[in-house]
This record gives C-alpha cells, structure tokens and sequence, in this order.
C-alpha cells in the first residue's frame, strides 16, 4: 500500500489544458462580466477551440472539427481527478457573496466530474452538483490546496484552471508540471498577460510541444526540474 | 512626371521583416553588448533565421534551409530602397561617439546597399561603406526621416529594423504598413516586450498571414488603414 501511494505521487502530474493567449500575450480581455466571462475581445482567442468537437459534447451538442486543435483541446479532463481554479473563473461576483444562487458558469451539471477547489478569500459551504462536480472554496495556501488535490484526485491527475492570476501562482511555485497554451493569431491590445508576475520568467520550463494550425499556435511547456 | 510621383508615394511601403521575438513575447535579451549584440540569450530567438539559405548568403556562405523559414527570410531587402534603424541595431555604443572608428555589425560591405538612416541623437558624419550602403546618422523626426528615406528609395519600399523602441516608435505612429514577426518556441524571461508601450495596442493592425514551422510561427501584421 505504501509503494502504491507512492507511485500515486510520483506519477500524478499538475497540468493546464487550453489556455487561450493572444499574439500580444493577453490571456484574457479587461472587463470580465457575466456577459463577458473571457473579457471584452477575450472570447476571439477561443475561436479555434469553441468550432471543435471536444467543446462542443462539452455543451452536449453535436458535430464540430476533428484534427490537431480538436487534439490538444481534447487532452482538457483527460485522466484528471481534480481542479483548482481561481474565483474568477468560477463567477463574476467579487467580495463577499450576496447569497450562494451563484452556482458557476456551467449549468446544474458542469463538465468537471470530480471536486473542484475555487481560491477565495469569501467562505462558502461546498456546492455538490449534478454528475459528480463538488465546487468546494478554500482560502488556504495553494500548496496546501493542492494536496486536498491530490489526494481528492485518488492517484490521478490535478488540473489548474484560470484566471491568469491563479497559473501565474502556481508557476512561480514551480508547481505546473505541463501547461498547454494556445495563442491565437488576434491582437487583444490590453488585459492580463499569462508571462507577468513570474520574476525572471517561468523558471525552469521549457517547450516539449509547439504545432501550428491555421487557427492557433499550440504550445506545451514541461517543467524539466518536475 | 507628377502623376509617376504619386504612383510611387502609393505603392511604396514601410515594411519590417523577420522581427524576432521569444514565446514570452520578449524582442531582444537583456545586456545588449559587442559579444551579444541582441543580448543575453537573445540569439536563441533567431535559431530559424540564422539557419536559412538567406542569412548564410548574405555571410557569403554557402547552404542553410530551404522551404517555408527560409520564404520569410528572404523577403528582408526585397524590392528595399532605404532603410531605417535606432542606433542600436547600428553599434553597442551608447552616449557621444569616442571616435569614428564604429562602422557598425556588418564590416566593410554591409548587406544593404542603399541609404541606412540611423537614428541617435548624436551626430556623425554620413559613413559610405563598399557595395552601395551610406550610413546617415539622424536626429530629426521619425516621420522626416520617413520622407527622406522614401526619398532615398526612389520608388521602392523603406524597411524599418530594430530595436525594440525604433519599431514601437512606428507602430504608435501607424506607420509600418506591413509587418513580420517571428515567433520562436524559446522563454527568454526578461528583456523587451514588443507589445508594450503601444498604448492600446497597435491600433489598425490585422493578422493578414500566419504560418508555423517546428523553429517559428511566422506572423504579418498588416495595418488595414494604409
């Protein structure tokens, strides 16, 4: 049993799926908003995503493209336990909650499966959902955050969803081990760069992946000291 | 004679061509200095470019890549009658010359063979060097330096290159037409962005071409109202 959770924890990875930059480096537009979640212009940078197959059974409908985008966007939950996203992906609301209506932006059954750790100073009780998704806000320290993770993720995967803000601690941390971005071939002009706030740079990483296709540059980068 | 004019005012274009640029968004390494002319780490941007059939002919060397990398590559100096850059993509030196011993990075016979203007605040006598280039060393306004470049040209585009500030400079203006960027697969950390500085970003560009490669995705820029 012991060798078993070790390989559990040498094997599990932390890992961001389909990260949307643009060409000037913006991962979201200013203003998010419930009509905005993505940001004023920030939803142009997901054009090749939301045309595939893997969103679109995602929102249960039907059709959508196949190939390379369709690839990486697909890899998103794949053989992952658990998600750590901050607040801001979990809703547009900031400061105390008025009430807990507020349920996140996916619907009675949102696509996750497993639990979802939200990063927020405001306490809420945990939220069990349709289909498996418990959104449970936590305002202790990521590493902290990341072992309920893991051990929620029972030997496999964490994912690490936005905003901008909250990849930017988890790589300062040096806790990403793989991280996909797609930069879009869209000029944003303004918004939250993803390469700000780390320093020097996200130490440590380098580019095991990098495919193009006509709609987007697909980029994966692996922390060699992981 | 005035009509040939106009045509030529029309037709000519202010380009810029195989502008490096890290996966971060960096321009050019931290330190510029004589051993690293495009700083700390710079040069890793430009593994594609330094590999083509084009950058090894204008060494006067033999070989280097041919298909897609070497396509942009070769469009530097095509149909170029002038040429513009901030002094240092002409020499490390900063401040007053000591002398005038500096003839820039390209020794006796640079690759440009037709009017270079530098732009510094530092006077300098006009420098003509073997096989056509003149170095014109100027203080005036980007947009006077236009005119006498397109001047210079006699018809023919005028080419803008580095560094980091004299492109931005132009973007701001609106007045690069066309613009290459290379994207290589490498995280720099630190040194200049090209998207910053521009306010709001480069108003009135679009993506017009956008073509990856395993060693860069290459980028046009077109402004939509030139």
């Amino acid at each position: 049993m012991i060798i078993e959770q070790w390989e559990n924890i040498v094997m599990a990875k932390v890992r961001v799926h389909n990260f949307l930059v643009s060409l000037d480096g913006y991962a979201a537009g200013p203003e998010q908003s419930l009509e905005n979640p993505f940001g004023v212009g920030g939803m142009v940078v997901g054009d090749w995503f939301v045309r595939t197959e893997t969103f679109l059974r995602m929102q249960g409908q039907p059709g959508g493209s196949t190939g390379t985008d369709n690839d990486f966007a697909a890899r998103w939950g794949t053989n992952v336990g658990a998600f750590i996203m901050g607040r801001n992906m979990f809703g547009p609301i900031r400061g105390e909650w008025p009430d807990e209506s507020w349920q996140g932006w996916w619907g009675l059954e949102p696509p996750y499966h497993h639990p979802v750790f939200v990063l927020t100073h405001y306490q809420r009780p945990a939220l069990p959902m349709q289909g498996g998704t418990t959104f449970h806000f936590t305002d202790e320290p990521i590493e902290a955050v990341l072992d309920q993770a893991f051990e929620a993720a029972n030997g496999k995967d964490v994912q690490i969803g936005g905003g901008v803000h909250t990849v930017q601690q988890f790589l300062r941390a040096g806790l990403i081990d793989e991280m996909h971005l797609a930069i879009a071939p869209v000029l944003l002009g303004r918004g939250e760069r993803l390469f700000d706030n780390l320093g020097d740079g996200p130490a440590g990483y380098q580019v095991t992946e990098w495919v193009g296709t006509p709609a987007a540059q697909h980029v994966v980068l692996t922390n060699y000291r992981s």
